[in-house]
C-alpha cells in the first residue's frame, strides 16, 4: 500500500500537529478522483473536524509538496480550491491559513422514525402482497419502454404525464371499468391520496368559503385528514346495511362527496345500483361533483366487477384510480379521470414543483398495459386472493363459527364481526399472537358516534404467500381466546 | 370471422332498432375477457352513446341468447352487471329496461395545451443534453437494483425516501460535493422546485407573519414564483460583477436566503469566498437559514468544482441538489440535505399525499451512484459540455467578435454580452433562424429596475449532439445579422 503522511501544525490530540493521510493506492482507485481531490478532502476532514483550528497557518505547497511526494502544483490548486470554498484563506504575505470563521460542527442527526417493532404477522388492510409484485415483467416493460422512449420522454413533460400512459390508461379503464376516459382528460398522479390533494386545491380555489366534501362514516382516516388540513369540510354521510345512504346528499349540500362505490372501504359492500343513480341525479341537480375512490375495482371474486360509477356521468364524476393496490404502492402511481371542466385546473394545480411521477416508471406501466402484462398480473393477483378470502371464510367457520365475515365478494380486505365489545380485546389477543391488526373504530369518522359495534378489517391480501398460513392460524387462536373469554 | 349480430328495440338511425354487433373471434383474443364481458360493453355502449333510449324494454335473455348463438347465462349475467351498475333496471313483471335517468353524453375533451410550434434548434438554458441520457447503464442498475430490493421496497415508504438512496447520496456528495451528508438528514424528493416548495412550507408553519426568502436579483423565475404562491415574500439582493452582494442581508433581514454559489444562475459566476463566509456568518448571528441550489455544480471546467457552501455550516445550510442536470429532468429526483432541525419536519410537510417518489427509481439511482456509473457518466457528460462550450466561444471569437461571453467555467449556459437594447431584436432573429433562445431580462427579478444591458443566456447543454452544430450556426447567423443593423 503506497501511503504518504504528513504531518500539519494544528491541535492534533497529542497537541503536536495533524497527520495528514492519503492513500494513493485507495484514492487513485476511485473513480476519477485524483491525489488533488484526495488531498482536498483531507485538508477540509481536517478542518471540519476540528484538527486544523481556526487562524492556523499551513506549511506552504513547496513544503508540503515534499512531504507528501506529489507535485507542487497540485498542493497548489488543493489550496486554491479550499481558499474558493471558503475553509481556507490566502494573503500576500501571511500565506495560506484556516479561514477565521470556526466551522460549526454539526449537530447530531434526529433519531430515524420510530417504528413498530417487527410483528411476525401482519394483516393490516390497504396493502397488496408486496412479495407478489412481477418483477421480471415490470423490468421486461422498463427494457422496451426505455429503449423506445422519444429523447423529449427525459425532459421536463406534460404536468398530466406521458401521453403514452394516459393513452393506455384510457383504454384500459374504458375496457376493464367503463370509465369514459379521453387521455386529454387522465392526470397522472402520485397515488391516489395525492390525487385527492390536487382535488381538494381545485375545490378550495373553485368555491367560495369552505368547500365541504362529504365522505362515508367509516372511511380512510388518510383521506380525511388531507381533505380537513386542505381546508375544507367533511360532514359523514350515514349509512345502513346496504351502504352509504345517499339520500341524505340534499340535506347536507355538499360541494363534492367521496365515495368507494365498487367496494365500500372498510365495511366492503358494493354501492346498490339505485344509490348509485340516486347519486348521480344529486349531481345533476345541484352541481355536485362526485369523487370515485375506485382503489380495488378490479378484483371481485362473485362476478363480473361491478363498472365504475363515473362511466354514469363523466361531467359529474371523478373517477381516482392506482397502481398501490394492483401493481404496488412503491410505484407511487395513480390516475384521475375528470370532467373535462375540471381537467385543466387540476393540471395547473400540479404546477411546476408537482410533476411528480418519474417518466420512466410511466412509460414502463404504460408498456405493461398495453402488452398485456397488467391483465395478466391482476387475474394472478385474484386467484390468489380469492384463494385466501376462501381459505380465511372456511377456517373461520371451522374453529370460530360464531364469528361472520362480510365484505367478501371483492378487495384484498374482509369485515369479521365480533361480539360487541369484543374489538379492543380481540386487537390485543392478535398483538399477544404476534399478529398486527385493525377494528373497525379506527376508520369511524370523528363526527359518527361510536357504536356497540366490534369488527376487525382483516387485510388478507397483505401477508406474502409463505406468511399467509400463519398469519391466518394467529387469527383464529386470537379470536377463539377472546370468543372464549365473551360471555 | 365469427360475427354474432342481433337487433334491439330502439332508436336506431333508420329507427327500426339497435345493432348490437359483437366480434367473437376479437373478444376472444382479448386478454381475460369473454363473450359476456363483450356483450357487457355492447349493451353499456348502446345506452351511453343514445342507441338504446332511456325506458326501453330489452328482450329477454332466452331471446337475445338465441339471435346472438350464445348461452343464456351469459345473457343473463350481462344484464345483471348492467342493472348493478345502474344502467339497465330490472323489475318482476316488467322486464328489464333502460333505466331512466339519460346517460348525460360527455363534453367535449378540453383542447391540450398549446405548444410552440417544433423549432428546429433550441438553445434554451436549463436542460441537459436528454440524448445524452445513459439509457443502457441505467437499465442494467434497475435490473440490479429491482432484483435486490426487499419486498418492503414496494410497500408505502419512509417520506424521507429509500435508505439506500439516502446512503448512497450521502456518500457521493460528501466525496463529490463536500457536502456533510448524513442519510438522516437527507429527504428525496421529486427534483428541485419541489424540494424548495417542502422548504417553503415549513418556513411559512416556523415563522410568524409572512417570513421572506431573499434571492438573487436575477434567478429562476419558477424558483421565485413558487415561493410567492406559498405565502413568502422575495425580496431581491443586489448584485455586481462579482455576484451577488451578500452584505445586503443584514439590511434586508430575511429569514431564509436563496443562492447559487458554484455557479450563478444565469449570471454564471461563482460566489466569492469571502462572500460565502460573510453569508454564513449572517446566518449564525441572526438564525437566517441559507438554501444553497447547487443545480449544476458538477459541471466545472476551469477547475475542480467548488464545493459546497453547505459543508460550511451544516446546521445553517440546506443543500438542494437534483437529477435534473446530471441526469434527465424526466426521473423527477432531487434531494434535499437538511439541518438537523428541520429535517424531521420537511419529512411531516411531505405527508401522505407527497411520497412522490417512486421506489424504483430512487433504489436504480442508488444503485447507478454505488457502481461509479453515475461519476463516469458525470464525467462524460462533462467532456462532452466542455467541448460545446469550447466550440461556442471559438465560434462567436471568429464570427461575431463583438459580443463577449462569461459564466462559462461551469455548467451548461453562457452569458452573451449584446451592444445595448439589442436583446428582443437578438431573439427575434434567432427565431428567424428556426432557434429558440431566451435573453437575459427574462430572468430578472420584477423589483429590480431594468437595466440596458442586453445579453442571452444560452442553454448549449440542451441539443442533441447531431443538432449542436446546426444551433451553433443558428445563434452565428442571428447574431451577426443583429450586430450588423446595431449602430
Amino acid at each position: 500500500m503506497a501511503k504518504s503522511w504528513a504531518t500539519l501544525p494544528g491541535a492534533g490530540p497529542s497537541g503536536t500537529g495533524v497527520d495528514l493521510h492519503i492513500d494513493l493506492r485507495e484514492t487513485a482507485a476511485r473513480s476519477g478522483s485524483g491525489v488533488r481531490r484526495a488531498l482536498t478532502d483531507a485538508l477540509r476532514e481536517a478542518v471540519r473536524g476540528g484538527r486544523l483550528v481556526p487562524g492556523t497557518r499551513l506549511p506552504s505547497s513547496r513544503t508540503l509538496a515534499v512531504d507528501l511526494g506529489v507535485a507542487r502544483n497540485t498542493v497548489a490548486d488543493a489550496y486554491a480550491d479550499l481558499v474558493a470554498e471558503g475553509w481556507l484563506t490566502a494573503r500576500q504575505g501571511s500565506g495560506t491559513r484556516v479561514a477565521e470563521r470556526a466551522v460549526s460542527r454539526p449537530a447530531a442527526p434526529p433519531p430515524p422514525p420510530r417504528t413498530p417493532g417487527p410483528a411476525r404477522h401482519d394483516l393490516l388492510p390497504g396493502s397488496p402482497d408486496l412479495s407478489a409484485f412481477p418483477r421480471a415483467a415490470w423490468l421486461r416493460a422498463a427494457r422496451k419502454a426505455v429503449a423506445a422512449a422519444p429523447n423529449e420522454a427525459f425532459g421536463y413533460g406534460d404536468p398530466r404525464g406521458r401521453v403514452e400512459l394516459r393513452t393506455a390508461l384510457a383504454d384500459y379503464l374504458a375496457r376493464a371499468r367503463g370509465v369514459y376516459a379521453d387521455p386529454d382528460r387522465i392526470v397522472v398522479c402520485a397515488g391516489a391520496a395525492h390525487g385527492l390533494q390536487l382535488l381538494a386545491g381545485v375545490l378550495r380555489e373553485g368555491r367560495g368559503g369552505s368547500p365541504s366534501v362529504a365522505v362515508e362514516s367509516y372511511g380512510l382516516d388518510v383521506h380525511r385528514e388531507l381533505l380537513t388540513a386542505a381546508g375544507l369540510r367533511t360532514p359523514p354521510l350515514p349509512y345502513d346495511e346496504q351502504g352509504t345512504r345517499t339520500d341524505a346528499l340534499p340535506r347536507l349540500r355538499p360541494d363534492a362527496v367521496l365515495l368507494t362505490p365498487a367496494h365500500q372501504f372498510p365495511l366492503g359492500v358494493a354501492l346498490p345500483p339505485e344509490r348509485r343513480a340516486e347519486t348521480v341525479d344529486w349531481a345533476r341537480r345541484g352541481g355536485g361533483l362526485i369523487v370515485e375512490d375506485d382503489y380495488d375495482g378490479e378484483f371481485r371474486y362473485d362476478r363480473q366487477s361491478v363498472g365504475a360509477l363515473q362511466g354514469l356521468d363523466p361531467e359529474r364524476v371523478v373517477y381516482l384510480g392506482t397502481a398501490s393496490k394492483s401493481l404496488a404502492p412503491g410505484l407511487r402511481l395513480g390516475w384521475l379521470v375528470l370532467p373535462a371542466r375540471l381537467a385543466a385546473d387540476v393540471a395547473r394545480g400540479k404546477g411546476p414543483s408537482d410533476w411528480a411521477c418519474g417518466a420512466l416508471d410511466q412509460l414502463t406501466l404504460a408498456e405493461f398495459l398495453t402488452s398485456g402484462a397488467y391483465d395478466r398480473h391482476v387475474r394472478a393477483c385474484r386467484l390468489r386472493y380469492r384463494r385466501r378470502r376462501d381459505q380465511l371464510v372456511a377456517a373461520l367457520a371451522e374453529r370460530v363459527p360464531q364469528v361472520s365475515v362480510s365484505g367478501i365478494a371483492a378487495g384484498l380486505h374482509a369485515v369479521l364481526e365480533l361480539p360487541a365489545g369484543a374489538e379492543q380485546s380481540a386487537i390485543r389477543a392478535a398483538a399477544w399472537q404476534g399478529l398486527t391488526l385493525l377494528g373497525l373504530d379506527r376508520f369511524r369518522h370523528p363526527d359518527v358516534p361510536r357504536t356497540d359495534r366490534a369488527a376487525l378489517v382483516v387485510g388478507y391480501g397483505t401477508p406474502p404467500d409463505h406468511g399467509w398460513a400463519g398469519a391466518l392460524d394467529a387469527l383464529c387462536e386470537a379470536l377463539a381466546a377472546v370468543l372464549a373469554e365473551t360471555p
